[in-house]
């Protein structure tokens, strides 16, 4: 096989990124405790209270503060409060669990003693999955699904935390797609959504402490790009999916949702992706985006995750004029990231070969 | 059949809305040709340029001539040129076309003496319908699509004007749904605009002047709702199809693609849909979303076509902050709008027994 060489970073800046930069910024002059410590410094110098320093660090602490506590008030009016998540008594599914961002956050909760349940048609990559149980699952075929679900009530218990996180990427163009891959990668990116949170939610409903329903969805639902029309439709739909839901649910506070829009993932999936910009749009280790998933679910909130920083602020793209939406996408080169793409297949077929790079 | 007695404009200021003020304000004030008479008519009374007056009028015809003329711009930008369109060569194909707005497009590029074909699977409401030829079809089925679009190449010629309008509403909670409704829901809602763009856009490609890929969409596709899980999901499904393919067909400049997103619309689908107010979130009547579409593929342009009002600024929702979001959901009641939810089938109930509203 003779695959164009995926993109690699490879300069000596290349893991500088503006997620960086703001993840050091966060910690810093943009944590309120930081910002305090400054006026207080110069306090501790003596310096006046009318003093030019004192008041400028002074009302950057307030502003600091202010923000934070604004943050943390939306979050609460939107979510509400938390749910009680003792890890010991959640069982977890995770669809799409043998491999990439799945399969990390189900090996990383069986470690810390949660009881998981991976849901793939695919083999476990790894060898060694502790407090894993594995079941064989095409998550298109609801009677799958339903026979499954049966086992793990019986093995594991009632279901707690579901993770739909399965996905599939065709990456041709719509008019090179055969309708039978459009068709199954509706049934994987969303229908089966609806097959597992209809399956699971009424357990969660049932069950005293509640639950959580995690939604694996993609920044590319709310922005389309060539050669990703079936995938962007379906990331589309559970992105909408997961607010009607919540919507629904808010009669159910114990019942907690959390959405999670990704940029580019270094996973299997998107082998061979281009990304545009490695310093405002850096490929996303699968590791970082688990630590906020399970923060979010150890914690007992509902949440909107998205990294890197770009997908958090990418509603702003849809209210741009649409000649400006243009000239962004041609800048950003969104729509030829694609071109270059080898996907889960394409990168087992160059491990067999030996030239993974 | 005793259904709750759906929302009727009853009060004298019911036809009033922001819409109708902001129709109003688009052809006097905030109309560059309007704008510019004023100072105009200041200067035939011999008022010194520099006078207030002068200046303020001056000031604003300019601003609003930038802005009317930076609109036109970022069209241009976004879109490119337009293609040709001749009314008698077009062969106009509209899914869902046996009723609602669907109905409308077709009856009237009939009258205009388009070629006509309505896809539905329902037989046509209108007995006299002049130039339209009615093909039954599930646009659910891939087989039957392939097979009528052969007959509609024999019978018509190649079709240039596809519009996407078939619609199906469930309009239960997600768990009081079959899983079968979800499906079919998808089905008619999502995956029917894949089957029908790759049957008919390979034949727009080999035509000389082109052709248009119409998609109506919904502006809960961007919001999610309460009872309408699957319509959002494959609402936002589309959208997000809509964008892609745009994306892919930049080399085509002659291939158009308009989005419709409309709100609420007064036909049989939405039957029995409490609107959150008629001032803000007027329902709007399917003429005029029929006008404006009509009016784009007339002039061969792409677009993408919003009403009313809300509908063209519900991207901002998306960026509010989410304890924001969750009290304006609250205060617009988009979550309460299906709870006297009749539909079609409600309302053609109500009609055979006479008591229709």
């Amino acid at each position: 096989m003779n695959h164009p060489t995926p993109p690699m970073r490879d300069s000596w800046f290349a893991p500088l990124s503006i997620d960086l930069l703001l993840k050091v910024l966060n910690v810093t002059i943009f944590h309120p405790f930081i910002a305090w410590l400054i006026p207080l410094c110069f306090r501790a110098e003596h310096m006046a209270y009318t003093a030019k320093p004192m008041m400028a660090t002074s009302a950057w602490a307030v502003a600091v503060t202010l923000v934070w506590m604004g943050n943390m008030m939306s979050h609460k009016i939107a979510y509400g409060m938390h749910r009680e998540v003792d890890l010991s008594e959640e069982v977890i599914v995770v669809t799409g669990g043998a491999s990439g961002l799945g399969l990390l956050v189900a090996e990383v909760y069986g470690m810390r003693g949660a009881t998981v349940a991976v849901l793939d048609k695919a083999e476990l990559e790894s060898n060694d999955a502790r407090g894993i149980t594995y079941y064989k699952c095409d998550i298109t075929d609801k009677a799958q699904i339903a026979r499954v679900a049966g086992e793990i009530e019986k093995d594991l218990g009632a279901v707690t935390v579901l993770i739909n996180n399965a996905a599939e990427v065709v990456g041709k163009k719509l008019l090179d797609m055969d309708i039978e891959d459009v068709e199954r990668s509706l049934s994987t990116n969303l229908l089966s959504h609806f097959y597992t949170i209809k399956q699971f939610l009424p357990g969660m409903l049932r069950n005293e402490t509640g639950g959580t329903i995690v939604t694996v969805s993609s920044v590319i639902g709310q922005l389309g790009a060539a050669q990703l029309s079936d995938y962007a439709a379906a990331k589309a739909g559970v992105t909408a999916l997961h607010k009607s839901l919540q919507a629904e649910l808010k009669a159910f506070p114990e019942i907690k949702t959390i959405l999670v829009t990704p940029g580019q993932l270094s996973t299997p999936l998107f082998y061979g992706v281009q990304s545009p910009s490695s310093f405002f749009a850096p490929v996303v280790e699968p590791v970082d985006v688990a630590k906020e998933i399970m923060a979010a679910i150890d914690m007992g909130l509902s949440d909107h995750i998205a990294m890197p920083l770009y997908a958090r602020w990418i509603d702003w793209y849809n209210v741009l004029p649409v000649g400006i939406q243009g000239i962004a996408r041609k800048l950003s080169g969104v729509d030829k990231g694609m071109q270059g793409f080898i996907g889960r297949k394409g990168s087992e077929l160059s491990e067999k070969n030996g030239t993974l790079i």
